[in-house]
């Protein structure tokens, strides 16, 4: 179910257009949507860890950035 | 740079909330913007992939679906 909270369908249109997409129908937008909400879920629960270690209350850019590259490194090479 | 191309930073900011931050700072969620679409666009194009297998010139749910499950599939366990 997409709600208000999700990301906006607009942008992952553009995104999967950026992708190389000739066309983009209105059910790849929001799945993308999906996914993205739940990967920055996962990279949120991450960087948190990273914040708590270092004894911080607040996220801060360079704890998602940590987190978020460890998500690249996973990411095959082509 | 953040342009208005770029998933809101009121979105990124609610999803490093619901990871189960307790503050988040604006660089925090203006990474996770960055980091999102950068996934985005190698989610798109691996879904870019399926959708030219199978022959068709649209982008549809299950091609993103079938992407995001390859990646989701590298997510350490934990």
């Amino acid at each position: 179910m997409i709600t208000e909270d999700d990301l906006s369908i607009a942008a992952t249109h553009r995104i999967i257009k950026k992708a190389g997409a000739y066309r983009v129908s209105e059910s790849a937008a929001q799945e993308l949507a999906r996914v993205l909400g739940e990967l920055g879920v996962k990279i949120g629960k991450e960087a948190l860890e990273f914040c708590m270690y270092a004894g911080r209350k607040t996220v801060r850019g360079k704890d998602i950035r940590i987190a978020g590259e460890k998500v690249m490194d996973r990411w095959p090479t082509r």
